[in-house]
């Protein structure tokens, strides 16, 4: 019988996400420790918010984590001071980041360099600069370094299988030809909403209201308006097929934030102004109409000619584009092997299971590798 | 820098899948050499079909397959013989079943308890008994034991990620609650060319026809028709779910051969008589006309009660399973996470290229493991 194996692992984020991550991965220690064939033991040796940090000096039963992070006072390591304890912790260590934090993740490569692995849904690692994208990959032992792992899944689409897919498919020599699809449940929600395929849908101002208040939106619903998420996530999709993308900045993308609300305080003070400007939004949703047509809002990348592009299109109602429910994301792949019909994935593509199920599966896959 | 890596790996079958595969498998070995971490060099040690075998001493380029094979005068070795022969090799053993054989398929656990791993689309080996089923998990080292790898998951939807995504939603403790979809592209062919959502449509023989003669069927096309390639697949993602299904035919399956065109000789023969019974899926159509609906073949599984079945249902004309295109599958996951819409996965679910990719990507999968 194989000596069991030891898992260190610290967790960043206690949020909406990190929650639920946190619930996934008990269950997931106490399966794992039961295992028939090579038990293993997953540790947590630290959980820290932006606040407040916990350190453990043995396993500790992950359902008590809420009152002890209350009660502690100590405060956050930096991400160097994170790494090294991390390196030196007594089992193969992994990061869960489950923050969208700029500053953790520009600190992925001292991580990864150190022997650290990282399973993450933090997007600004991925879709930041193109020169920490190569650092990340030219360290990890899965891009072309020999230090950690490093899985994303949940940073496009969240749990569902979008960048595993993309991945097998560049891997085993497909040649991608065009992505697409609606990458924001955010966006998802407020388009099928304001034009229904069934026809109807209120105002934009009110559906915008609407989803606010259902807890669809960033507290300032002008960080899902202004198209950036969605370029965040393109910004990763394209570069996993081969393109050189500088930046989610570096190609078009369309703001569905009027000019004139750009610069005023407050999201609430927007939310009170956006009325001012539907008639563009209807004018648009009158136009496609006529043509039999939706408007919704969509990320696509031309891999052939090496464009990306994030705005409002109009789709055919029997499109799938245009059939979808929710908040639902669906990402379309057209490859050489799939030919006219593409490969789709569509489902939810936000909230706190999904997302930190996409977490708790990297984290299986980085487990495997580390036996 | 550490140690180049060494894979033997043995192909058995040349026919449609394997043919690509192995095109896959050529530029795979090129690009894995050329790793810039670490080096891996696969070795082709074996290739057989069913009537040749060639055996290689040293590696070989994986191009000039076609010709050795037809020279060999060598027979195929017995399951038994080749797992030896494999847990003998010098770099980590693989085996590539690219057959629909049963008789290889009984002997996986064999492979397995000798060290191999094995990846394959052949559907046969998880979806007979569940004693077969059992033995394979029990020696696997992805399953409950401490032999080789098994992954399989071109053995439903081709290369669609469906079984990786199923073992990712149960690994994380989602509860899967029903599984639907159409999972034959010569059923999805038939069906959306029988009774297309815009109308018209042939007569069913009509359609059977011109489906042979597109290469969408089997030799004969009763081998497509009597369900059991559909109750395959379901059976395998039902027992993933975590049913205990006993064999394909345990559960309720719908064959659309006439009860009266089971015993004729031959498939020409049936295809000549089939006209004859044109009306009874000529009322199921209009009967389906008359409701706004049309006729698919289905297979679902109710992991809640425990049921699974597959056969023909109506589905509004707006529905994803209706809408389908072409020879496309589609998979719905419902889950206690997705809710209401389900997780699907839609695309081509068979041809050569994409049913070796998934064989491809399982490889590669296995590889990482086995460093």
């Amino acid at each position: 019988m194989p000596a069991p194996r030891q898992i260190s692992i610290a967790v960043i984020g206690a949020g909406g996400v990190g929650k639920c991550f946190l619930s996934q991965l008990s269950q997931l220690a106490s399966t794992l420790s039961r295992s028939s064939s090579i038990p293993t033991y997953l540790s947590l040796i630290l959980l820290s918010t932006s606040k407040k940090s916990v350190h453990y000096a043995d396993y500790k039963a992950i359902s008590d984590w809420q009152s002890e992070l209350q009660s502690s006072s100590s405060s956050p390591l930096s991400p160097k001071d994170l790494a090294d304890y991390l390196s030196k912790a007594p089992g193969k260590p992994i990061l869960v980041d489950n923050t969208s934090n700029q500053s953790i993740a520009d600190s992925y490569p001292i991580f990864l360099e150190n022997g650290v692995s990282i399973v993450t849904p933090n997007k600004k690692a991925f879709s930041s600069t193109y020169k920490l994208w190569t650092q990340i990959f030219a360290a990890a032992a899965n891009g072309t370094g020999t230090g950690g792992y490093i899985f994303h899944e949940s940073s496009v689409g969240a749990g569902l299988p979008v960048i595993s897919t993309l991945k097998d498919l560049v891997e085993t020599g497909d040649e991608i030809r065009r992505i697409e699809g609606v990458f924001s449940g955010t966006m998802s929600f407020l388009f099928n909403s304001f034009q229904p395929t069934s026809g109807g849908g209120g105002k934009f101002s009110a559906e915008v209201k609407t989803a606010k208040e259902k807890g669809f939106t960033e507290p300032d619903p002008r960080d899902d308006l202004n198209g950036l998420d969605v370029a965040r996530k393109l910004t990763i999709l394209a570069r996993l097929a081969g393109l050189k993308i500088d930046s989610p900045t570096s190609f078009p993308v369309q703001s569905l934030i009027p000019k004139e609300l750009e610069n005023v305080g407050s999201g609430d003070e927007f939310l009170e102004r956006l009325p001012e400007f539907d008639d563009r939004m209807e004018e648009l949703k009158q136009g496609a109409e006529k043509e039999g047509k939706v408007v919704r809002f969509v990320g696509a990348v031309d891999v052939v000619k090496g464009e990306a592009k994030v705005g409002l299109e109009k789709f055919d109602k029997s499109h799938p584009i245009a059939a979808l429910k929710g908040s639902d994301n669906i990402i379309a792949f057209y490859t050489k092997r799939y030919g006219d019909n593409p490969l789709i994935i569509q489902g939810a593509g936000a909230g706190g299971e999904v997302t930190a199920m996409g977490v708790t599966a990297d984290l299986v896959k980085v487990i495997r590798l580390l036996q």
